[in-house]
């Protein structure tokens, strides 16, 4: 097990801040405008087409694609799918973000359809990972029930059996592709506490996916970026409402 | 008249963050996000599952529902009824936050037919409590033209007629079940100036419905953590927008 | 050229307190809490009416419209239409932000036919605004590529051609008619880093259409209210997150 580098980190915030990459967001209903705020402020440009008629299109435009299934329906999933193919044959690459796996059966044939199109990372909380990899069934709602730790061993056959990166997010985030796994600690326990942050992560994923040689770097440096601003936040913030505003300030002002 | 108790306050409160219960929101598109901030802040696990697909499945996991009419459309409204009839299935509470009532035609008869299913609490404004109890044509859009005391007696006559608790927000909250009326003083006139602290405030309401033995000591528990926090973000607040950060921490500050 | 004035802003913001305009909200999935945000802040009233049963309807009861094709699709986009008709024949004035114009050919056709329908005012970035003049393909997604200065002409030929005041934002922002150009600058750079903030500013155009007697000073007002906030919160910010509290606090402070 490894540890992210501080020097890694800066090399990947640089990388990021000098290409701005335009990250097409396919994402859930509640969290668009965070998703958005977030990539804004960490230095990348975001962007929501979300229509079956110009989806497609517009993955073939934008740098790297976010497909997150927390509030799925059969139109927005056929924008997703055209969005999956075309990013794949432009050879952009895209992250899975699979909200409240487990859980409910349509929605986990769903993600088990956007799992076999070979996303380059799957990001996710440790009772959505384990339920990937067949050891769980899933969290309390969105929220996860298990500790990153529990979820490590699963997440290392998930990325072996999907042939992806996997992130699992907690108290230390993991990132693994299988044979390498790197741990990312810190951040903050007030984190889970605002909605989006973690599907907004998902997206900064995305961004770094566009920026980075291979997915376990941009995984790491998405992170770390993460992890950072949410420990700037937490001398910031009195509760979850002005931690919300300073976690964006972090991102920005990360260096 | 009673006025609700500070010690009535402290125990619910307690039971609301010892369960941290599941909510299952249905709510508009413009609120999701704040109504999500809301709950975890306040110490609940929200969860948006919206599809007709999976909505009526995921009613029966949660702890209460929620069904809000701000942005109704045909699809979102089949999964609203799939997930009161499976809510009610399995006993779990819901509330009906019946946005803009008395102003638009279909919008009133889709607000009648959720009315007609039997919610625990219906939470509203003043104009919306009066065109609901045939008092009054709706407001200006989705804002209040009259106030909570001119919607007192209207809340009384709807919560025998519906068979529910009735809880209308203004400068004074009541909650009322036809028979005891509770009227919960504070907040801050800056509340409403917060796009969806109302629709919020409903979701905190399924939240406590959870928690709660009756109806009535949930309406009343979430109008006192609403005011509460409202006092707490105009004390720390330059104008709207340090407001919203503050009710958020005044939430989860609250003790 | 001229310069708008203090004097002329500040009739307009008492006329929009005054008047404090219901204003019928029809943007993209990202924004609309931010935009309902923004009115509430501002001094008008907003109100999301978004379903083809009812968006009709309501158009004709609302003081002003907002079409943003931010994120289209076909069921939203028959609701705008319905709107925009039955908002002329109501005799309200409406607002376009063709968002991301020049980038996507589906897109680009919904938005020729919304110019087609005579907005009073159009309000978009320089690219966008450089796309619907036919000087440019479109930005970077929904960001501008352009400066306003580069936009300036082709504003004034859109103006003539479409016959409606033309509103493009930027590090100065220009209203023009086509005949008469005024410019308003000041703001602060970091208002592109909080999403929705120029989505909002067009509903904010639309709150002072209703307040105002001609389309071009009800722009400039719009344009002038949110350099104020900008400025106010450019003071008072850390970073993107801080800003969006205070401009939302900024636009409430105006005086």
């Amino acid at each position: 097990m490894n540890v992210y580098s501080e020097a890694s980190f800066k090399d990947a915030l640089a990388r990021l801040r000098s290409l701005r990459p335009l990250v097409h967001c396919l994402t859930n209903e509640v969290v668009q405008e965070i998703t958005a705020d977030v990539l804004l402020a960490a230095g990348a440009s975001p962007a929501m087409v979300v229509a079956r008629e110009e989806a497609g299109d517009f993955a073939a435009i934008a740098q790297a694609l976010l497909v997150n299934t927390g509030t799925p329906y059969p139109e927005r999933i056929e924008a997703m799918r055209d969005a999956c193919r075309r990013a794949a044959a432009a050879g952009r690459p895209w992250v899975l973000d699979p909200v409240a796996a487990g859980l409910l059966p349509w929605r986990d044939g769903v993600i088990r359809e956007f799992l076999a199109l070979k996303p380059a990372v799957v990001r996710g909380n440790a009772s959505e990972i384990r339920a990937l990899a067949r050891c769980g069934t899933g969290g309390k709602g969105v929220d996860s029930t298990d500790t990153s730790d529990a979820a490590l061993e699963p997440a290392k056959a998930l990325a072996r059996e999907a042939g992806c990166v996997v992130f699992v997010t907690g108290e230390i985030d993991y990132v693994t592709d299988g044979l390498t796994t790197v741990s990312i600690p810190g951040g903050s326990a007030m984190t889970p506490l605002v909605v989006g942050t973690g599907c907004a992560l998902s997206a900064l994923t995305a961004a770094y996916l566009a920026a980075m040689p291979t997915a376990l770097e941009a995984a790491c440096a998405a992170s770390a970026h993460a992890k950072r601003a949410a420990e700037y936040a937490a001398l910031h913030a009195q509760g979850p409402g002005s931690f919300k505003a300073a976690y964006l300030d972090g991102l920005y002002l990360c260096a």
